[in-house]
């Protein structure tokens, strides 16, 4: 399958990079590379092709598009933090060129289109286990944009004739996560113990529903599998940690000391974010979750090894951040 | 209590205009006037100030919410009809103007906002009588825009700290609604019957729930009460009407002959929408709704009397169109 991943080079988005061509599907990367090149996908030598650009309508993503039978969109402009005080970054970072690709999309044919979504901030604050038919009550101009997007998509999906996969995505964690930027405590608090700084704990009694990175591209190369249809896909274990709990296994997994500072709840910070991924897993039989000690400890390898925990410039996000 | 109203020569918001000043409220009317001045706000004489402008960022619409109290949004730049080909139009006609407004209004610190949103769009594809805690699930660009309105509203509610109230409006109809581009079945079949023209009926089977305006401004007035809190209402009748039923209602009612043409459904009609409106009507203790054989009676009055039926000029929607 020619398969082309938008912010391929971000956490996510890389990883699925990584699972895709081991499957042997034909992988380009778009992305802004606001590093000057490659910083996550790699070693892959003349298998995946790079390609620069914005995400919107430009002659650089249009060309990119050429051929492609699926496309993942992972490119976001904002965080849940960022967008609380900017509602307007979502409209003119992230609705309107989704649009725009989505125009350029359908011209180019493209078979089907797999998007990122935030089953963390789509939600919004309700309590238990929640379905693909909970309903949607984004409290962030993130979950709100996130939202319309997926409205659009499906809109586009059904007008131009394309068929469309969302991913509604809990707190994914793993390796290369940006530790700065509001993109993920675990990355944040690996960084911050690397540095000899104590951890923050905001609202520790918040429970989040930790996915580790590879299970969801795994879970996510669905969408690179022939077949047709349009489906809305939750990623989540089923199981919530609280805060406090994140902090016990940090203290079991971790071999080094630090210190946790308590901090109040951030206004974006739902109390609750639990997810059924069931529906998804009936496309994987057999399939089981990382646990969260082993993903924790995994990463924790990687970044003490020298893994860069930093995220590019901050206040630009390059890439997604689901949460 | 000082109330603009954006959008206050159109459709609803005039008849919302007419309902506030009975209740001696201090009315200003914000609108694009495309006619060169009111077309269907009038004869409140100096009770009514009229400004002019755009929505959005504008020294117009800055001026005219100084020293406001309640505002309410009346304006769209789009019909469900001309979203589906053009769903960017969501995105730089209602959704970026309308956070610029939000912007405004909380530097202008106003105190509640109410907005007009969309009970036949923002469902979906669902039978049965419809809550507002049923899930949204809007498949036109012009219901995904009224969402993701929704949204920020609300969220600008919560980081400004001013109140909102929602109002999900099913089909709106009754006298000055326009005829043409796609802005309700009943005021486009009367102007078709007094043009002498036959009258299509889009996908027979399709039940909507048809609301009187006069009934529509009434319950809208809540938003003008001294009173605290943000609250989300449909206002709908809670009986839905088919198509052939409503045929069946004008030929009772009509006092002139007319064909009836049939066309296939359109892919923007959603099978039907029938919404409780129990939870405003608590707010109005012994309210009725107007019968619709008693409202089309009434519209048609008006407009065979002379009530100018056409709508400003093609294409451009100039205000609200619920439905």
């Amino acid at each position: 399958m020619r398969v082309l991943v938008l912010g391929g080079d971000g956490f996510l988005g890389s990883h699925v990079v990584d699972r895709l061509v081991v499957s042997g599907h034909d992988v380009t990367v778009f992305d802004r590379f606001p590093c000057g090149g490659p910083s996550r996908v790699g070693g892959h030598g003349q298998r995946v092709r790079l390609a620069r650009g914005e995400l919107g309508d430009s002659p650089e993503l249009r060309e990119a598009l050429v051929g492609q039978e699926v496309v993942y969109h992972f490119i976001s402009a904002t965080t849940p933090g960022s967008s609380w005080d900017d509602p307007m970054a979502e409209i003119v970072g992230n609705i309107r060129p989704t649009l725009e690709f989505l125009r350029l999309a359908a011209v180019a044919k493209v078979r089907r289109i797999a998007f990122a979504s935030s089953g963390g901030t789509i939600y919004g604050r309700q309590d238990g286990l929640l379905t693909e038919d909970s309903p949607a009550r984004p409290v962030s101009p993130y979950g709100i944009g996130k939202l319309a997007i997926e409205g659009f998509i499906r809109h586009c999906c059904e007008a131009s004739g394309f068929d469309c996969d969302i991913y509604r995505i809990a707190n994914a964690y793993g390796p290369r996560q940006p530790a700065r930027g509001g993109q993920g405590v675990i990355a944040n608090w690996i960084a911050r113990i690397l540095e000899g700084r104590p951890l923050e704990a905001f609202g520790a009694g918040a429970v989040r529903d930790y996915v580790f990175v590879e299970d969801i591209a795994e879970l996510m190369s669905f969408s690179a599998r022939a077949r047709a249809g349009s489906e809305l896909f939750n990623i989540g274990t089923g199981r919530g940690t609280s805060l406090d709990g994140l902090i016990e296994i940090f203290r079991d997994v971790i071999p080094a000391r630090f210190e946790v500072v308590r901090r109040p709840g951030r206004a974006f910070d739902v109390p609750s974010i639990v997810l059924s991924g069931e529906r998804l897993l009936k496309e994987f039989p057999g399939f089981c979750y990382t646990a969260l000690e082993e993903g924790i400890r995994r990463t924790w390898a990687e970044a003490s090894a020298g893994w860069k925990t930093d995220s590019p410039p901050l206040g630009h996000p390059r890439s997604e951040d689901v949460r």
